[in-house]
C-alpha cells in the first residue's frame, strides 16, 4: 500500500507550526508495512487542495489528510475531500449528537457553527473522537480503490484517534501482519548502537532493524512483516534476543515506554515512596513523574530550592558546604539527597543541582555541569554529568532523564557504583 | 511572489526526522512578502521529483529545494533540477578549487565522490558554503519566470546559507514588504474570539486577520503586504488597536510570546519574588516558570505537596482543614498560598490543588476541578476552574496556564476578583 500525507492549515506555510503530523504518521504507517511517498501541505484553499490529491493518487491508494475539520469558515477538508470522491455532506447524527451530550454534560453553549462538525460525507466511516469536537473519517471512491482518510489537525487529537480507530482501520486492510518492538535505550548514544548492532543491521531483510535518536536517548525499532502474527513475532523476538544479548544493561523498556512509566510502575507496584530534590531542573523530574496516573500512591514530595537560602531551610544543606564547594557540587547535592531524607522519610530520596545554562553560573562553574543525587537504603549517591551543552532545556532534560535512569537502576538492585563507571558518554 | 518549498529526502518519509527546514523557510518568505502555497516531501527520486516540480509550476514561480545535494548516490536533487530547466551539469571551478583547499588546509583526503558536488548546472548562480562541503544555487529556466533554488538539507547549512546568500538574493526579486504581529490570547476560545472579530474576519483583504487554537490558548495573527515597511506596519496596527480594544483584557503578548516569558519578565524587571506550591500539577508550574533564561534571580522555591502530610509539613496546611473540606477545596489552596507565603517570604506565592484525573480521587472530587490560589500584598486569591475533561495532561497544563494568567493580571495591577468573576469558561 502507497501512502501521501497531506497537511492543510495555512498556518503550516506560514512558518508558525511544525508539523509533526506528517512525523508521527510516517513513523506509524511505516511500522504498519505502508510506504509512505509523499508529504504535501497546503493552505486552506479547495483549489489546491484538488490539485494536490489528484497527484497523490497517480501513485498512491491511500491519502491521509490532517486539519482543517474544525468548525470554522476557513475549514474546508471534508467538502473538498467529498467532492473529489464523489460523495457529499450529510448531517451524521451521532457526532450531532455527541456534541448535544457534551453541551447538556458539561452546561455549555457551542456556537451554530459548532455543529459543522458532525456534517460528514454520506459513505464515510466516521472516526468518532473522545478529545476535542471534530470527529475524522475514512471515504472510499466509488471503485472503492482509493481512500482518503481525513483527521483533525491539533496533535493530541489526531494521535489519539490514530491509536484508537485509524490504526485498527489499516491493519484490516493489510493481508500482511507487521509485528515489531521498539527498544528505548538511555546511556549509549546512536553512533554506539549502531556500532555494536552494525553485523545485524548490515545483514537486515526481515526482521528490519532501525536506530533513532532522540533528545538524551534512543530506539531500536525492530520490525517483522510475515503471513501470520506468529512468524512475525518469533522473527522479532530472536532478533531483540541478540541486542539485548549485546547492550541489554541500557535498554529500560522493550515495550517502548517512557522511563517515568517504567520507573513510576516499579514504585507503584512495590510501594516504595519517593521524593526530590531540584535546582537546576526547575521542577522537571516531579512534573514528568507525576504524569503517571496513580502516582500519588508513592510520591510523596518535590521540592524546587532554586535559591541557596532554600537548600539550607529546605533540605538542611550546611552553609559551610556552599562557601566551600559551591552549590553545583557533589557535596551540596548529596546533603540535598540526604536532608530530604531525613525531613520525608521517603525510600528514595533523589537531588540535582547544576549549570544548566545557556549563561555560565555566578560561581563560576560550566554550563552542562550536573551532579545527580540518591539516598536508598542507607547509602549516598552521586554522579557527574558534562553535557557540554549551552542549551538550558536540553541540559534539563537529560538531568531528569539520568534522575530517572538512577531510579531505575537503583530499583532494580543494580549497582549504580559499577554502572556509573560504565557509563559511556554520549556527547 | 509565489512559491513552493520542496524537501528531499527518503529520511523525512520514515518519521525519523522532523522537516525543521520548511519551517523555517515558510517564516522567513512571508517575511519577506513571499506567499508560500505549498510544501511537498519527496524521496530520493528522479522521477517523483520532477512530477512535483511540474505541479509547483503550474501556480509558483519560485520553488526552493533543500537536501539531496550531497556526494553520495541518492542525491540526485541537482541533476533532476537541471534537466527540469533545460541545462546539464559542468564543473563549477570555484567549488572545485575550495574542496582542494578544504583537502589542504584539514590534511584531509576527499573521496572521488564528494566531487560530485563541484558539479553545477551551467546557467546557475552558485551560493558558496562556509559550513559543510556543498554549495547551493539558483536557476531560471529559458524564459526567466520561473527559478529554482536548491539548497543543502542539515539544517545548520541551510540556514547559514539562507542568511549569508538566498535572503539578499530574494529581496532584490521583491516590489512588497510583509509586516505582522501574533497576539497570544489566553481564557477565551478560538469560536469565541471569532464571533468577536467576525466582522473584521468577513471584511479582511490587507490586513489579514487569522485565528489559531493551541492547547489552551489561542493567537491571532494580523499580517499587511504592502510597498513599504511604513505602510505595513501602520495598517497592522491599526486593526491590531481595534483587536485589542474588543478582547485586549485576554490579550498577554503582542509578541509571539509564551505566558511564562511574559510572566518571567515582568518578575525580573521589577524584582519582584515568587515561590509556587503544586499538588496536581506537580512540579508542573516551577518547571514551566524556571523554564526563562534568568528566573533565578527571583524564583526562590517551589514545593510540591503531594500527600495531605506533606501540605501540612511543608506549608502549615490544617489537618482539620483538610478533614472538613478535602484536599481539592479553596480552603486549602488558600491556606497553601498563605503557608508558603510566610515560610517563603515571597512577593507572590502561588498554589494549585485539584483532581487532574484520569480517574476520580480518593475524595471524589470530580476530575477537572481545580484550585488557583495566590497570596499578594496581604490578600489570598482563589479561583476555582472546571475543565470537565479526564484528560491528566490537558489538566495540568490548564491549570499551570491559569496560574501564570493569575500571576500576569496581579503584576499587572487590575483586580483579580473582577476578572474571575468575567472569565468565559472555554468549554
Amino acid at each position: 500500500m502507497k501512502c501521501a500525507i497531506l497537511s492543510v492549515g495555512t498556518e503550516l506555510l506560514m512558518g508558525q507550526v511544525t508539523d509533526t503530523n506528517s512525523v508521527f504518521l510516517s513513523y506509524e504507517l511505516n511500522l504498519l508495512g505502508i510506504d509512505v511517498l509523499y508529504h504535501y501541505t497546503v493552505g486552506d484553499n479547495d483549489a489546491r487542495l484538488s490539485e494536490v490529491l489528484e497527484l497523490a493518487f497517480t501513485d498512491c491508494d491511500l491519502v491521509i489528510t490532517t486539519g482543517g475539520l474544525g468548525p470554522t469558515e476557513d475549514d474546508m477538508t471534508k467538502e473538498t475531500v467529498a467532492r473529489f470522491m464523489g460523495d457529499r455532506l450529510v448531517l451524521h447524527e451521532p457526532t450531532a449528537e455527541a456534541l448535544h451530550s457534551i453541551e447538556n454534560n458539561e452546561h455549555r453553549k457551542f456556537t451554530e457553527n459548532t455543529f459543522r462538525q458532525a456534517m460528514m460525507p454520506s459513505r464515510a466511516e466516521v472516526f468518532d473522537t473522545d478529545k476535542g469536537t471534530a470527529p475524522g473519517f475514512a471515504l472510499k471512491d466509488l471503485s472503492g480503490e482509493k481512500i482518503i482518510i481525513s483527521l483533525p489537525g491539533p496533535p493530541e487529537e489526531m494521535t489519539r484517534m490514530y491509536e484508537r480507530r485509524v490504526k485498527p482501520y489499516l491493519k484490516a486492510l493489510q493481508t500482511h501482519v507487521i509485528y515489531y518492538k521498539v527498544l528505548r535505550i538511555f546511556g549509549l548514544g546512536e553512533p554506539k548502537i549502531e556500532t555494536e548492532l552494525l553485523d545485524l543491521i548490515d545483514a537486515q531483510t526481515d526482521p528490519t532493524i532501525a536506530t533513532y535518536a532522540k533528545p538524551a536517548e534512543c530506539t531500536v525499532r525492530i520490525a517483522s512483516k510475515r503471513p501470520t502474527l506468529e512468524e512475525a513475532k518469533k522473527a522479532v523476538d530472536e532478533v531483540s534476543a541478540e541486542v539485548r544479548k549485546r547492550i541489554g544493561e541500557y535498554i529500560f523498556s522493550d515495550d517502548d515506554e517512557p522511563l517515568e512509566t517504567v520507573v513510576g510502575r516499579k514504585l507503584i507496584e512495590r510501594n516504595i515512596s519517593i521524593s526530590s530534590a531540584e535546582s537546576c531542573t526547575g521542577g522537571k523530574f516531579a512534573d514528568r513523574l507525576t504524569s503517571v496516573p496513580g502516582i500519588s500512591q508513592v510520591f510523596e514530595r518535590g521540592i524546587v530550592t532554586y535559591t541557596p537560602r532554600a537548600k539550607m531551610e529546605e533540605l538542611g544543606v550546611h552553609e559551610e558546604t556552599i562557601e566551600k564547594y559551591t552549590v553545583v557540587s557533589p557535596e551540596v547535592c548529596a546533603e540535598m539527597a540526604e536532608g530530604l531524607a531525613e525531613k520525608t522519610g521517603s525510600d528514595i530520596c533523589l537531588s540535582v543541582t547544576g549549570a544548566a545554562g545557556p549563561s555560565r553560573g555566578d560561581d563560576g562553574k560550566p554550563v552542562g555541569l550536573i551532579y545527580i543525587g540518591a539516598r536508598w537504603r542507607g547509602s549516598t549517591y552521586v554522579r557527574m554529568i558534562e553535557t557540554h551543552r549551552k542549551d538550558r532545556e536540553w541540559n534539563r532534560n537529560y538531568a531528569v532523564i539520568s534522575m530517572l535512569d538512577l531510579a531505575n537502576l537503583l530499583l532494580d538492585g543494580r549497582d549504580p557504583k559499577a554502572y556509573i563507571d560504565k557509563t559511556t558518554p554520549m556527547w
